[in-house]
């Protein structure tokens, strides 16, 4: 990436943010994070941390410096309250890209209760639209480059291969038959989805309206931990999350084998999902900053996965490797049995992505840091406890009764 | 309607909220009316009064009462904001249905600076969202009746016909074609439209997941001021809104006429609107929760608008009937120069109604009613100053130049 690029990652603290932070400047970028810590504090509330030992931001920052003679700039603002001091921002950074990762990104925590869905909505369309807002009053040609989710087009829509963004249909207009291309219609199945519908339909209107270039990249479900820079230094190391609200599925799986507790399939485990590895979402961030759309362009919309599997799929592989049993829970959420999903993914194969796969060996890096770090794992943290519908059953405590297997 | 149903309005002191209300008390409903009179703030705000001198909302009720016998309830709170106290009184009301607008509907007031783009998403997002979560966590079978816009659709769309919310379309699936029934295609015009299309993905979540009953309602452009019950008594006037942000088209055009301004068309004037009468409003809103959709049923959309006008056209026709000049000024928005509408309003004439029509003589109520109030206008502001974009010229005081015409 040309040198001296500025961009602004909103929520450079996160999971992905982190990573992609340190990926960036390395690359040459002058990095500014804003970050709120809303990820740590949800730890605080939940009564959980992160399965590594993750440094404060400060202390973060700092060794990167001393590594690699490279400063990153840290704001800590809230992007969905704090609109002045975001447009002022913008204004001083004068950056060539946004990357925005700053969402509460995790389906179970928006669903707990009436208040997470509540701080959902709200935290992320407000922080999206004033991003969008602050870009206009800017009057700056800034490249929003957005971190969305496979999951705004549903799972299992009637054997169609999901396309990157927009869908190709034919309309009858007085006997005439016309193609035309529409957004793909959303199907969100969760309130946190759903939030991430609402963003889509806030950039449809600044790219329209504002001609605001606007990547969205659709992410399948991220595995893995470590990146080229996270290994650099421990204080570098990223977060991995392993509980029921915000750690995904094959993450949790290699956690629960190394704490000996069973590998936890909600209902038949015939859900297929789209995944991609930690390394390969950083790459894909820095190929969407290098290959903005033109002006006058629609937003430009990525289907960042790498390859799909089904959730018992991958617990019998984890169960191969580790010897860890595998057992069936109920579905918390309101979802298909079984679903097929074949995705698009071709534009970042076509920019020069090689993905890295299952089969690279990468798990076992990911079942040696599960090892190391096990003591930190709260077993009664593991299961998940929110749940998609009143009827869902629950157990003695009141939590969706999923502590108990319900097919063997 | 059936006596003693409990309903509650939210947004009941606006200019269709409050003749709606009084139209449900009159059928026998048990009306509570929620409002946090931010509409009267925003008159305040901006420097404005409705054409008609609008009663406090405690006075109308009053005399409602002493008028009819009947009794309305009035809570003031903000449904975006004070969530507890809507959950509470819709758990002490327990009411059969909930009629929804509470919402900032002015497109231009939407679009004056970022701290009114910013208000009009986060009110009109967070109170719907807030009313949806409230109704579930309630438990209760409460049939939500919200008022949207025809400018949820777009303009000009190719040549296709409205339909009532959802469009039917072919998509090839593995070189089969598939027919499938997908919501329309959202392609606001404005922040204030845009948030009506994050409703809709609300309102698609909410009913698919937890099966609450939704129908939504997209409104053309409403004229006239009076209703059957607004005329019972001067204390029950309707507010009438003429400025250049909350007026709509055709009574700003008879207002103008009124005070001796000339009639402001914006661009060509070829706009194509759908139109509704407020009497026709009330009578909509009344069969729509006479109607509700059944369980599992998906979110039930009804095109509100009974004719369909061009801009021009009507300022011709205005002009003929009291003689005022039309003028053209520059187009603050982003719309086509033309665009032909037509729409589907079906389901609502096979439920029964009767739409008044421009030709029905309640234009020569609507002249009489600006007339007999004109001294209240202040022509300083009957000019939008709101525009879409930045490159839209500025006069000398900051505003869009639209008080000078540019075609003849």
């Amino acid at each position: 990436m040309a040198s001296q690029e500025r961009v602004i990652v909103l929520g450079g603290d996160g999971f992905c943010g982190w990573p992609t932070s340190l990926r960036l400047s390395h690359e040459g970028c002058d990095v500014t994070i804003v970050d709120n810590l809303s990820r740590r504090k949800i730890d605080v509330e939940l009564g959980c941390q992160s399965l590594t030992p993750i440094q404060p931001i400060e202390r973060r920052l700092q060794s990167w410096q001393q590594l690699t003679g490279r400063k990153i700039d840290y704001r800590n603002l809230n992007i969905a309250e704090d609109y002045q001091e975001l447009a002022q921002l913008i204004q001083e950074v004068r950056p060539k890209a946004i990357v925005h990762f700053a969402e509460q990104r995790a389906a179970p925590y928006s669903m707990k209760s009436p208040r997470h869905k509540r701080y959902t909505v709200d935290n992320n369309t407000n922080g999206t639209h004033n991003v969008l807002c602050a870009i206009v009053e800017s009057g700056l040609d800034i490249h929003l480059v957005h971190l969305g989710t496979m999951g705004v087009y549903g799972y299992g829509t009637a054997g169609l291969s999901i396309p990157e963004g927009y869908l190709t249909v034919k309309v009858d207009v007085n006997g005439a038959e016309h193609e035309i291309e529409i957004p793909y219609p959303p199907h969100p199945g969760s309130i946190y989805h759903m939030t991430k519908t609402l963003d889509a339909l806030l950039f449809y209107y600044y790219n329209k309206n504002d001609d605001v270039r606007v990547t969205d990249l659709h992410q399948g479900v991220v595995w893995g931990t470590n990146t080229e820079e996270t290994l650099l230094h421990p204080d570098l190391i990223n977060r991995f999350d392993w509980e029921g609200d915000y750690g995904t599925v094959l993450n949790r799986f290699l956690v629960q084998a190394a704490v000996g507790h069973p590998l936890t399939v909600h209902g038949s485990g015939g859900q297929t999902r789209a995944f991609i590895h930690i390394r390969d979402t950083v790459r894909c961030i820095s190929l969407a900053i290098q290959h903005p759309p033109a002006h006058k362009e629609r937003v430009k919309i990525f289907n960042q996965a790498t390859e799909t599997h089904r959730v018992r799929n991958l617990a019998d592989l984890v169960s191969r490797l580790t010897g860890a049993e595998v057992r069936y829970y109920v579905n918390p959420r309101n979802e298909a049995w079984e679903n097929e999903l074949v995705i698009h993914n071709e534009q970042f194969l076509e920019l020069g992505l090689q993905p890295i796969t299952l089969s690279d060996g990468l798990l076992q890096e990911v079942i040696e840091v599960a090892a190391r770090y096990r003591d930190r794992v709260d077993v009664t943290k593991i299961i998940a406890d929110s749940r998609w519908r009143a009827d869902i059953p629950l157990d003695r405590e009141g939590k969706a009764a999923q502590g108990e297997p319900v097919i063997a």
